[in-house]
């Protein structure tokens, strides 16, 4: 008899009973939650298909189910709470990994992620420290160094030398490109205000002091108007300043102009800033291209700031020996986020920061007492996070099973995929390619021939009334395409080639799901132009021609 | 036929068509990586005992099965690399469930959090918007209410008002304890320096800009001695500086000392340092001591700044009616951290933050136009991270299936245990209790009875020679007993009431984990007292034998 029984009543004891049963008992296949289990394993495209529904189901009436705000005082059964979970949470999921679904940067997983992903979450190893994950260590430095000698491609020797170093780590492993983007501009921000003469640097005197010492009264990060969100996060974060993250304008294509670099560089020096960091984007998220990272590279090196490449999105184009070239630069960048829940294909969690200098993580260098010890091979003591899963499992698995040419292949299909739908748009009468893809993603609109036609010959006060319309058809068909839950495009605004005077609504397609077909694709037009018939969208279009007429 | 098949070569075909399998047909049962899912579905404790070898190699050894830089450039077969897995990486990990390791803050899984975070990888659903997440958005927003009810008890009216707002966020769900101090000290920074006249707020100008406004040369945190090692990052991260945050000195039970603090206060104002944020540790890492919080509470309120909680560890006693008590105040806590990973019992990487005021997290608040956009609920415009899996559906699950009364249980027992082991080492004759457990975590260190003994005899000098000789004991049967393999305590060093001069390395008991018994315990002790007859044990004890004859 175990010691607390003597101590407690009947009740008390049922009830201990209850608990140990939670976590000793596995669920039985013939339970709910068991047979959820088994049909997932079996067949999860099928199981996802089956039970997420098409019906859309207004937010609002979703949020009636997920509102009591008390925790329930009594536990329940498991297969009550799988019952629940199958018909209100799984049924109103989105249908991330469908073929249909070419809007987000989430795909189809490799059904070897599953499995898988239950061994890392039964061993709940956590890789702030080798005592708690032993081997995930070692295996989640190789990773980093995989990656690593994808990017920057050094010898044998170099990875021999730094991969297993205790003091060193040649990147950082975390939850997303996020952490990523904010890890490497704060390393970069430790390195510019390091510790020089009295000045103990700026991990130890704050930035106040730092600037003092620097002499100049801010910091500022070059980037192009194409910049990931996170990047407005972490100058916030590190205390530089949404002000002081320069937009710079692009060219018609979306990357970044070195023209306007070179003039608010010119500007910021001018206004006593002090330049932190240039960050090249290697895949915008809204239309996938990608910077002149060698230009950039040149630059950094010129005026001698920090080159950071956000290739979260873009990064496994290197796998590709026919694309790999779009990146050329990227080896010459001091810090590359690549995301490993997009195109190396892992579940939702994964990151990374790669640093081409495996000195230079010793600018957040931190330790304690009780767990990262100095000498220790504790990677905790180089990342943004403390506990974290072992993930880099997942990458190592992809890394292993897919390999480079399997990585190869996913990258060169994609990017054939979108330029075949970019044809399909341009040779459709009723779409607009507004930014043809680079990688393998694409923006277009609903804009019939007759008004194209139309709008060459109007003035520019018609024709922004004409966009204005155009931009609620975009909305209103993206929202309708949505919610009938078959197929699905993004949309954003942007400014483009053929419209580079004001920002317009477009739809926005991610070919990264190598399960989506030709036929698909099609299919996805179909859908536009039926919705496109439906009232609401037909008044719109009736205004249009009144105007135009 | 799909169309790309019309480009390619029969090699390039036949590796598609391999690809293909990857993505679409499922693991078969009886294959290595499907035999392993089906013996951990079955009976994980089983699994993990027959796969996690008790025999030590070490980091070194293992490190050559982690040593290629080279990502492989052919795909392998899953079962090979299944293999490999259960081989290299799921033998050489650390038992973090198993009983007798007692020195992590990781414990036994409930059985269903298996099938249910392969139901989540599944679904691969991404936090940061409606649009890839959509009941699990309302399924967060619930989570944070829940919690939120936990500590600050409001009432239905409340929680109707705020709980799906898409304006405002309760809290905001992340990786971990570091993500949630730092989002913490975040908002506490953009609230203290926010908009003010023509200043447009830190957020904007940043921080250089918002001392000079706030006329002082930098921002202070005062945090206790015991504080944990994330807060350091976060000053560091937000550009305060680790020297800003003040350590204050605590009492003989590692509790903040009300006077120290208030010293400190005086000090740091005439420093023309500003007081940014106060944080009181409900549960320290190294003993699991609880700060005064309502004494904390009432010097924040009585100085005006933010009053943060880092209640990572110790924030489900409010779970307890019995021990609840200890954390008064943490209702008056401006933000409160709790780790999901921890003492929610729910898989590595789960983390959260509360805001007593829902207007709180509108000082971190961003938007972009591809998502995040205003007036949407999409939770990513007030999380630090971005991208981000639904683990919050794991927080769910437990508190629908253990309920208020189950998580009640699972504290009050460990709390009982701690004592229960507190007593047995007091009670052992070759043990000596360093810190009690005011929760569930308590300190002690190899010191036989007759050395004890004429340790109060002893001068400081002599003292200090035979601590750091105790110090060598602990430190070589820690590390003995961690390389066995049967059972585990972790180790640390600290100042206690009973050795307040210098710091000693103590043994650290976590009782945590439902399935740990008495009789576990007892082996645990009975192995250190083996460990400590091994030769070069003894020659340490001959040595203090020597000096105190």
């Amino acid at each position: 008899m175990i010691f607390w029984q003597q101590i407690m009543t009947e009740t008390a004891l049922a009830n201990l009973q209850n608990l140990y049963r939670i976590f000793t008992v596995p669920e039985a296949p013939e339970s709910t939650l068991g047979a959820v289990d088994q049909a997932i394993s079996e067949n999860v495209a099928d199981f996802l298909q089956k039970h997420i529904v098409a019906l859309e189901q207004s937010l609002e009436e979703i949020e009636n189910d997920f509102s009591v705000s008390k925790i329930p005082e009594e536990p329940s059964f498991v297969s009550e709470y799988a019952d629940f979970l199958k018909q209100k949470l799984v049924a109103q999921s989105v249908h991330t990994a469908a073929p249909g679904f070419v809007g987000h940067m989430t795909s189809a997983l490799p059904y070897f992620m599953l499995p898988l992903s239950r061994i890392m979450t039964a061993l709940n190893q956590n890789l702030v420290k080798v005592e708690t994950s032993k081997a995930f260590t070692p295996m989640e430095r190789q990773v980093l160094a995989m990656l690593h000698h994808l990017i920057y491609r050094r010898d044998d020797n170099f990875y021999a030398q730094w991969i297993h170093d205790s003091q060193h780590a040649l990147g950082a492993f975390c939850s997303g490109g996020t952490i990523a983007n904010t890890t490497a501009l704060w390393v970069a921000r430790n390195q510019l205000c390091g510790p020089n003469g009295s000045f103990a640097g700026i991990a130890k005197e704050g930035l106040f002091k730092a600037l003092q010492h620097l002499r100049c009264s801010g910091l500022a990060i070059l980037v192009s108007r194409r910049a990931h969100y996170s990047l407005g996060k972490a100058v916030d974060l590190l205390g530089i300043g949404r002000d002081n993250l320069i937009l710079v304008d692009t060219d018609v294509d979306s990357r970044i102009d070195m023209q306007s670099l070179k003039s608010e560089y010119t500007k910021l020096r001018k206004n006593d800033l002090c330049p932190l960091a240039l960050v090249g984007i290697a895949g915008t998220t809204e239309t996938g291209h990608v910077d002149p990272l060698d230009k950039l590279a040149d630059f950094a090196a010129e005026v001698g700031c920090h080159f950071h490449v956000d290739a979260a999105w873009g990064g496994p184009t290197l796998f590709s020996e026919t694309h790999r070239y779009l990146l050329k630069g990227a080896e010459r960048a001091d810090s590359l986020t690549i995301d490993a829940h997009k195109q190396l294909y892992v579940p939702m969690g994964a990151g990374m920061v790669l640093f081409k200098d495996p000195h230079a993580l010793s600018a957040i260098e931190h330790h304690a007492n009780y767990i990262l010890r100095h000498g220790s091979k504790d990677l905790g003591s180089h990342t943004l996070e403390g506990s974290r899963p072992g993930m880099a499992m997942l990458v190592h698995a992809g890394l292993s099973i897919i390999g480079r040419k399997g990585y190869e292949l996913l990258i060169d299909l994609g990017i054939e995929k979108a330029r075949q739908f970019a044809n399909a748009v341009n040779a459709h009468p009723n779409f607009e390619l507004i930014t043809a893809p680079e990688l393998n993603i694409l923006t277009y609109r609903y804009n019939p021939a007759w008004l194209q036609e139309k709008m060459v010959q109007l003035d520019r006060e018609q024709l922004q009334t004409i966009n204005q319309l155009l931009n609620l058809i975009t909305q209103e068909v993206q929202k309708r395409q949505r919610e009938a839950g078959k197929t699905f495009v993004s949309r954003t605004r942007l400014r483009s080639s053929g419209y580079p005077d004001e920002q317009i609504s477009v739809f926005r397609a991610v070919l990264a799901n190598p399960l989506t077909t030709e036929a698909i694709l099609a299919a996805v037009l179909e859908e536009q132009c039926a919705i496109v018939k439906q009232t609401e969208v037909q008044n719109l279009i009736e205004k249009i021609k009144h105007i135009v007429a």
